[in-house]
């Protein structure tokens, strides 16, 4: 079973990561338990956190003097490999190494690695990364909790000033953490200087909690029921001073404060920057599950018959219906590609985070935009194609036994957590209103409209990877496009790009002649569904670039050519969705508008045959899948088989 | 706060069975409990349902000579409020009273109403409705439990052949049932007859499973906790020939087969059509729990602040974003359009199971048709509706406390029960390619595909309430559509028609000329998609006419002005939608189709300042929402804009 040469193409750059998972956690051990109450979910996922290999997964992302892997693209593909096996394990473990691990590495110094990095890594130290607060999730420059020096004592006092300041939704809080990262804003010398972060102990030895920490329990959720998400709040807890994590600002025992990034607003954001891994692994932990969720649909498809077709005895398998290939094949086609544009985000990240010297402002703000971008759109790919598989099993994938439920469930918070998508869309418009000049991580949605309706400028392309191979396919494309094949790469990726240009040249007009005349805010709220098409069809162009790039690197002829008709299927399907938009825009005529529903339909009659194998390219170990349809329904549907001809053989009354 | 006409508006003809509902389940006790065990649930929902009031809600269904109400409309808006509290509640009751209650009365006689159905209305006998089989949930028409009847003993052997004929997913089966309604294919004198249902005891007084019957348990699911789902198979239980429900088909002492309908086929889809009433109920839940999820988005969504605008200091409530209104008050204006063409159903429903005299087979196909058309288009509605308004909750809609978890969880099963919604648009669009002649209630999907593409005709609109007002709006319209104000009613209602038809003329065209030259599956299998468009966008225009229809009906004029535009809203963001058809077909010029997306923007604007009336309307009590951030979000605001004066009073660094 399985085309190698697929399955290598998608394995890609770090495929000895995630052959080192598939072996270190084959089996059953690390498994989602359906049907688990809150308690033992959050027991036995707290258990097995400790559990899980060091090497090369967890320690990956930690620097080489600490016992890590100095790896952090390495560290993106271990999360994923784990979202790909269960997702509860896949946020505790981010919760414990990601957030908490990596903001002490990044926000912190020398004096704060020594002292923690190693219990850190080795789960001797729990910690939670408190950030989000109850009434500012989205807009985290305007937290809050404050943190106030007093020279007198050379101590912070942290101080929850109200219930919407409690720190919410955090991960490991309500039950295993013993310190958190807490985000607040500091006051010294009578002055703001924006949000930091401090290394706070919240619960001692005995795990109770810490004098003047308040500790809550957010309770039972919609899913990931094994991570302890709860609450914190201080009631002005002294905070020694070296316990403020000082990459990026300090404070000296006078009460000083001194920075490298003199603007606040900026400072912030490049701290936010730093920790961008984050909101990669989320997206491409949502492709992971949306990969599970497809797997099991497309083989329980495969064995699973209803309705026998006219004059024949054996009933149709799902997988043969068209409306099955317009749901599973295209969402698998998509699928592809955001792992394709997934390995290139993660290898981007790899770059940024690893290259010597100063950073790279205009990198880091493009990996920001792309991270952004990329979670938004695979979440929300996530959340409808897990669905459709659930109802693509019928009464069976709402069994938990079947596991969709639990994918479903536990993948659904992605679309708002590390940013909530509408808000990281914005993020991502704004890059290319502002050419990523001034754009930061910033996800302060209004605050500078009216700079950005100033700034916009004339748009140019950023070109992914395989750049010169891109720019290639798209001049060939010949002058008219109604005599184009319709499988043409270059007339692909020239209407994509054309989308994408078209959309944001409208935007920058209609920004531009709302500022003369509009109240600030309604300069861009008028045109905000307009904006989220511009990101929209960004990341479109991002994923088809990748998939093209991904395609030219394949290696193995068989699987190319397979590659190509799904990226065809990808390409078509996505100007097809958009079809009103590219009539109203004259880039289509009405006869080729049709003709793409009639290619769109053809390459699902081409790719049926190879639905099993795309999906096993995923090369998904079956017990990590946990689907007792799927172990079950093969046996029951030959027993039937072999028993209707007794039925069958019955004579009707008619 | 509300707006009295707009909630009588809403709450129709039955609304005195709305009215006893609120006032009789008042208060907290049949509120849902997050976070409950399976164990947990099953006992309290067990527990309520026996608390149910009768009267009107549960008699309604029932004849008046055994207690009953008589009132079969009525019967599906109490089931609808019941929804409107709890799902578990209403699956539970509606397993009970609606499916094994209802099959009871439609397919039994005299002798089996007199010795049951006081029982069931007390719910001193609790049962199931065991049709859906593991192997066969769409097909039941082929169902493989077997039923033989053998003179010798003038009983029936009641027999599961194989694993995939066991009955799976039954409501009450794992907990409560004691008797069950079970489908399966009599035989008698080695002829089959088709599928017929008996009256079975599954457990006896101490609830000990009954000689021969095994009882599975479906175990956790998505939703529906305290929904016991069984398994149920049989191992040749005997049954006594009086337990055959046998208002369609009897079997004399000495087997002879008689039945008023002779074809087996015919009768079967019969049987079925008497049943629609649970179809019926499902699509009306969902929209209930819709109204439910809108409620609390748009509550939330008004006081919950997130970024300040330029120059401001006070934070911008999240309903004034527009893409917070594209999604919630474009869901809003559908979710009132379907209100309305619910309220119409229910009303033809009442009228056919009411009429004295034969069954009118026309109308009863059409109500089966509109039945399972509103069913999936509701369902689906729900799921989308609800996550989207998870998500405009951020990171509080996925806490258990704040009900939109359960909403979505429960209310996930609906896409694919009573009827997958694929089946059943198929099942409308054979409907209208047939004129309802030989369609039945028929799921039968492709087997007689020959037999529809030789029988489609021409199509004639079948036109719902207010037959003489639509098509006195729709003559009215000026010849040019470019010249057609956005907002022509009739305009909107020729654009949906227009739509219907076309779709349907092309179907009919593709399918006589594939009958031609293709094997039969191809023949509907190559327009799968296309067939499912005539469905989809036959119910629009069925919702859209119902919408007219209930405007028309309202007295109070600031309501009917309000719903107006409301109707406006939902007309121009449907074809919006699908303007790509629009623009394919020339229905629609370029910059028409762009002033369509403008319009609805302004539209969202004029709606805007009406969001919280239009969800107040729906008149659900605060305590049915179970909703802690509505309860607690206002305070928290509040607080934290009395302290925001301190902090933001500390001058910042920069």
């Amino acid at each position: 079973m399985g085309n190698l040469g697929l399955q290598e193409a998608l394995d890609g750059r770090w495929a000895h990561v995630r052959r080192a998972a598939r072996e270190q956690l084959a089996g059953t051990h690390f498994v989602a338990v359906p049907g688990e109450t809150l308690e033992q979910s959050r027991e036995r996922i707290s258990r097995l956190v400790r559990e899980l290999p060091v090497d090369p997964g967890i320690a990956a992302g930690f620097p080489i003097a600490y016992g890590g892997g100095g790896d952090p693209g390495g560290s993106a593909v271990a999360a994923e490999m784990l979202a790909q096996l269960d997702l509860s394990l896949m946020v505790k473990a981010g919760v414990q190494w990601g957030l908490f691990g990596g903001a002490v590495v990044a926000l912190g110094t020398a004096k704060h690695h020594d002292a923690y990095l190693r219990d850190i890594i080795s789960a001797d130290l729990m910690g939670c990364f408190a950030m989000t607060e109850t009434g500012h999730g989205s807009d985290v420059q305007q937290l809050r909790t404050t943190c106030t020096y007093d020279p007198g004592t050379q101590t912070f006092d942290l101080h929850t000033p109200h219930e919407a300041a409690r720190k919410d939704y955090i991960g490991n809080a309500a039950r295993d953490g013993r310190m958190a990262v807490v985000f607040a804003q500091l006051i010294t010398g009578g002055r703001r200087y924006g949000v930091h972060a401090w290394l706070v102990p919240v619960r001692d030895d005995q795990g109770r909690p810490m004098p003047g920490v308040t500790i809550g329990d957010d309770g039972p959720k919609a899913g990931l029921l094994g991570v302890d998400n709860g609450r914190l709040s201080f009631d002005h807890v002294t905070v020694p001073r070296e316990m403020l994590l000082d990459r990026y600002g300090q404070v000296a025992p006078d009460g000083t404060y001194s920075s490298p990034i003199e603007n606040d607003t900026r400072r912030f954001f490049t701290m936010l920057g730093t920790l961008v891994r984050g909101r990669v692994v989320v997206g491409g932990s949502a492709s992971a599950a949306t990969r599970s969720a497809l797997t099991i649909a497309v083989r329980y498809g495969e064995v699973r018959r209803q309705f026998a077709a006219p004059g024949e005895h054996r009933e149709i398998a799902l997988n043969d219906y068209l409306a099955h290939q317009r749901t599973l094949l295209i969402a698998l086609a998509t699928t592809y590609g955001l792992s394709f544009a997934q390995e290139e985000l993660v290898s981007a990240l790899h770059e940024v985070q690893t290259a010597d010297g100063p950073v790279d402002e205009h990198r880091q703000r493009e990996l920001e935009s792309r991270a952004a971008g990329l979670k938004a759109v695979q979440t929300w790919h996530a959340t409808r194609t897990i669905q459709a598989c659930r109802e693509a099993l019928g009464g069976a994938g709402y069994l938990a036994e079947n596991r969709l439920p639990g994918l479903k469930a536990d993948t659904d918070v992605f679309t708002t957590f590390e940013g909530d998508n509408t808000v990281l869309l914005q993020l991502v418009a704004k890059g290319l209103l502002t050419g990523y000049r001034d754009a930061f991580g910033s996800l302060d949605g209004w605050g500078r409209a009216t700079f950005v309706a100033e700034q916009v400028r004339e748009m140019v392309l950023e070109r992914t990877a395989a750049r010169s191979l891109i720019q290639r396919l798209v001049d060939a494309v010949p002058g008219r496009d109604d005599e184009v094949a319709l499988t043409d790469r270059g007339w692909h990726l020239r209407m994509f790009e054309d989308r994408e240009k078209h959309l944001l040249d409208g935007a920058i007009r209609r920004l531009r002649k709302g500022a003369a005349r509009k109240r600030p805010f309604d300069i861009f709220n008028d045109v905000q569904d307009h904006v989220l098409e511009v990101a929209l069809a960004h990341v479109d162009r991002i994923v088809l670039e990748a998939f093209v790039a991904g395609i030219e690197r394949t290696a193995d002829p068989a699987a190319k050519e397979l590659l190509a008709k799904v990226a065809d299927l990808y390409a078509l399907s996505t100007i097809e969705a958009h079809k009103g938009w590219y009539l109203e825009h004259q880039r289509l005529t009405p006869p080729r508008s049709k003709a793409i529903t009639a290619k769109v339909n053809d390459l699902l009659k081409q790719l049926r045959p190879h639905m099993a194998e795309l999906v096993d390219a995923f090369a998904i170990p079956d017990e990590w899948l946990a689907c007792a349809a799927l172990r079950e329904e093969p046996a029951r549907q030959a027993t039937m088989t072999a028993h209707d001809d007794e039925l069958l053989a019955t004579p009707v009354s008619a």
